[in-house]
């Protein structure tokens, strides 16, 4: 069971690795009828191509092509498939990945796992594979759009410097003023330094990106298993190089007591703090969704690394390929992807339940 | 889409709430031939009843009755289906709750998803359900058993009250020592100090578990959305009152750069360090998996709430009926048949492969 | 993977064998707020237990016990729980079972695949378990009862008797005037000589029941893997005994043209003829739905059998135990809950797609 | 819930219209370190396109393109995603189905489901798609060829010539001798001239195709609701055209009694007969599978028809496009491929039992 599809209604399959000739995916079950907005497509493709420090990572148009599913600018109901061209290929660069193993990387558990590894550019665990994740969360927000629900992801750390925990709205709407959407914009230049820092010493760094869904119907979610929550927790910790994941008050919660952050209602039923993020039981409540997700530092590095070959024998990894020196600036647009579908996928499961 | 199904080869559904006659489910899946432990299925499920300072909960025998799958005490193959009465129950307490909502409780959620909600102690949204889960767990354990693998679980928060977040093997083998699982005797001790002094608030709090399994196969967990830290995440984050999910070097690792938490190899391909929390790109490399889940503080409290009724006019609810104070001592049974169904689902999947 | 479940989003879950204490089921996805018909479960099981002959057969009450998801009469949108004793049991019956092999039977292949067998009556292989899935078919049938879907079923021929091949309404509403359903009167009476001739001969006989849904909506079932005439097939094809299924002109329209049979419309987009039987490329076209299923002779006899025991020795089968010599009166009911279940799961399917 | 995917642990998932600039899929699940033998699918897509009357059907050369999932000739355990370029287009063909409805043709179903229909050369519906299905079944098929298990597919009925049912061997090793696979050379040549007819007469004509599968392992299936012959039946019926799909003694199995059709053991615990038809209970045991499969007549002929426009007058179609006039010479590399795919999800299922 391999896995490379998600959802149970709105699917996403993807596949393709970072150096064969394309990536593509299939969103099957998008209902009909949605026009596509095919510049919206390329745009947050861009999104995740965001480099604010010019970093030497690869250079992809990431053009889409369609093939089907869509007619006349409109989805159709059929399952939509679609390739994004491989371009920008330098396999000379990976020959010392066919028998180094890096460390903190996917070629060692892949060769024990499957026997088999393409170990160009890290194969089928790169993180272009999240183009396609891209797309088919495209989808998903043109679906969850008509229903006026509004994703929104903003980096809150970066190595050590670190944004205050605040979901407050006012902060978030300053977020696009910087590139890294961080809804501060003096810590959005300490990011910025981080980074440059980071670049200079040929190191990569870690980072939390966080989100808030706005304008989620009361009601998304299944109570047990299947909890809006868990379902969300799974799609975000399915991206590369994730470590945690909290909503709402998250860890701090373990904190606290029920008297400081039970969320009382008003009498319109709206609670008056949101410390539940949104989601009450495993079903959202109406209020906004807000969480974060931790990145670990990307463990391909520009500096040397001591490692081991598959015989087992000590080995050294020289600094080639690309690659970037921290997950946030790029991975906004694939949270926001995940976020979508999730929300996607529930939404048209509660729609079984509308009558 | 109710989502009471887990599992995708070792698959358990539950069903029951907390007032009706029984609660129970059905394992599918279990591999034939397994010499069913059954003191250690009750074993478990008294450790889900841990109590350790005499909170007024609900007390039940939780004497497990199957009804099929197992022939001369070994599973058959067949699905196994169990239930388990619900004896200890007082409806008189939960009157008020027809009417008045609870703060940051399931009540509102499901009665705008379902217009309809049986409001005796929490209904489907009781932990009540969580004894099916261990259940289930214990079939799994057994299974994973068999190729050693072991998983344990520890308290390491409770408020304020925090364990250094340490995941050494012999801080762990000091757990078993005290009633919270808590790997520091002295810590465990303050622990129980704030638990009373919770009580003694009429208040509930926050907590943190952590688990880590030893043992586990490489390869298990599939490279893209089906990652084995996404299953796990998501099967930890479908227990009630949780909030988020780590593992590994966790939210810490934000603040990391990769030359410091890369895992190098030894020449056995073990790894000298385990930032990596014995995942790598979702798929398990042999070294330990360490996680830790946060949970709310247990929204029932033991004083009055002002909130409204489902009429929106301002209320009050008195503190009837039963509840626990904290998550931690009762979850961590819950915790360690959500973590044993994962591995055996995963386990299962990778036999797939094994040619 | 057991697949114990059927269904996508109106889910049914068995478990029980033969001889355990009792059988049961879990249903999962059906809609919140339906009222549950109690008479109308009991009166269908009732169907399920027609024994026209009065065959020496299993006498159950057949009591169905509900544990979850109904609240004040009316559905939760909780799984339902439920369990049916078994009390008529005979174990003494089944001691040959225990070794030797019954031909056309499931104790071998039961016995090979998971090396252990619970011989008593069948074990999990015996039609008892299709009392669990009349129970999750009624819940089907409440469901698309309130959409006007009707279903019916018919005895189309028991051994060398035949109902001439008729579709026509007529026909059909004199069906119920017979115990067998079949909608020629004396056919029945000639189909029931058939059986008491076979009962005599302490023989068992095939038998072919076809069935009607009336009033499905347009738009039912998924274009290409999951058609709705595939999913019928398969609920069907997995009722015991089975060999072969057909809807629509069927088998018959292999011998046919293209310009016979093509379904021509009329103006209020109706066919004037159905030889499609209401499925078209694999979705409901409004139509009536019709199909027949055919069912091999019962494999336990009345009579000594030659076989082997499981070390491979001749042995002589004696006709202990109870069973029943013809499928046809009893499976109409299990047909019925089959054809309601898949139904619903696409009536709830659709309505995913229904804004 | 669109349903382009089928399998639980083998999954294909399909894309693509008749008239798209590409049909393709991707293949989930396929075990790694396969070697794929390349002009073997190019040799079953061959199949796909017999043309023994040199009908004036459209013309595809369909090579087929991989991104992924193949690594130096090897599968890597990744998914496989693939394009067929659709090359051979004439969308001028095409343009009076815009409005007017086609007879027993899936114009009018799609319309209303979905509320919009490529209408060129019966988009989605069209058999086109059935190419990427000779491709994953290719994959199915090199795997289950490791465990020797062969299937081949017969030509047994075309209108009313029709073979007589004998399911012995040495009719079917004759049965490639001919272009039909009909397993009677003599019936063969009277099929042939009967297509000739039909071609004469600008009619379409059914069919009936037969498959046998050998060298199953014992335990393949499931024993409720996935039996291996519901899971068949399902996977064939899903291919366009078909009403029917019989095993062993099937349809004939009505009108015989227990006492001359269960199939005895000998000493070896081979079945003496077959009726059965290799799988019992629901589970394959080990002897030969064989079933067969109706076709109604191709709905689109070269003759005019009567029907009537999306605004519900009359109207007349044109015998334009292309189309077949029988399913059966190109159906039988469809029905491989599905069964090569059905068999290969149940061997993968029944390894996670190999304890």
């Amino acid at each position: 069971m391999s896995g490379n599809t998600l959802g149970k209604i709105f699917k996403l399959t993807t596949f393709g690795e970072s150096h064969g000739s394309a990536i593509g995916g299939v969103i099957d079950g998008c209902p009909a009828g949605l026009s596509v907005d095919f510049e919206y497509i390329q745009q947050q493709l861009q999104e995740r191509k965001i480099d604010p420090l010019a970093i030497n990572s690869r250079k992809e148009e990431d053009a889409v092509e369609f093939f089907s599913g869509i007619f006349e600018g409109k989805t159709t109901g059929t399952p939509i498939g679609f390739l994004i061209a491989n371009k920008d290929l330098q396999e000379i660069d990976y020959q010392q990945e066919k028998t180094i193993l890096k460390p903190s990387h996917a070629h060692y558990v892949y060769w024990k796992k499957y026997g088999i590894f393409d170990h160009r550019g890290g194969g089928r665990a790169s993180a272009r594979e999240t183009a396609s994740r891209v797309v088919g969360g495209c989808f998903a927000d043109m679906l969850i759009r008509q229903y006026n629900i509004e994703i929104e992801t903003f980096t809150l750390q970066i190595g050590k410097v670190c944004t205050p925990y605040q979901w407050t709205e006012l902060l978030l709407e300053k977020a696009s003023e910087n590139v890294l959407h961080c809804p501060d914009k003096q810590i959005a230049k300490e990011m910025l330094n981080e980074l440059q820092n980071v670049k200079d010493q040929q190191d990569t760094v870690g980072c939390v990106v966080g989100g808030m869904i706005k304008n989620v119907p009361i009601g998304l979610g299944s109570p047990v298993f299947d909890k809006l929550s868990a379902d969300l927790g799974k799609a975000l910790l399915s991206i590369n190089a994730t470590k945690g994941f909290q909503y709402g008050a998250g860890f701090e919660a373990a904190g606290k007591y029920g008297s400081q952050i039970n969320d009382k209602f008003d009498e319109n039923f709206r609670t008056k703090t949101n410390y539940s993020g949104g989601i009450q039981a495993g079903i959202s409540n109406g209020e906004n969704i807000y969480f974060s997700v931790a990145f670990k530092p990307l463990p391909t590095l520009s500096q040397t690394q001591q490692s081991v070959d598959i015989y087992g024998k000590e080995a050294v990894l020289q600094p080639k390929g690309r690659h970037d020196i921290c997950a946030a600036p790029r991975v906004r647009a694939v949270i926001k992807a995940m976020t979508a579908m999730t929300i996607a996928d529930h939404l048209l499961q509660y729609l079984t339940y509308s009558k």
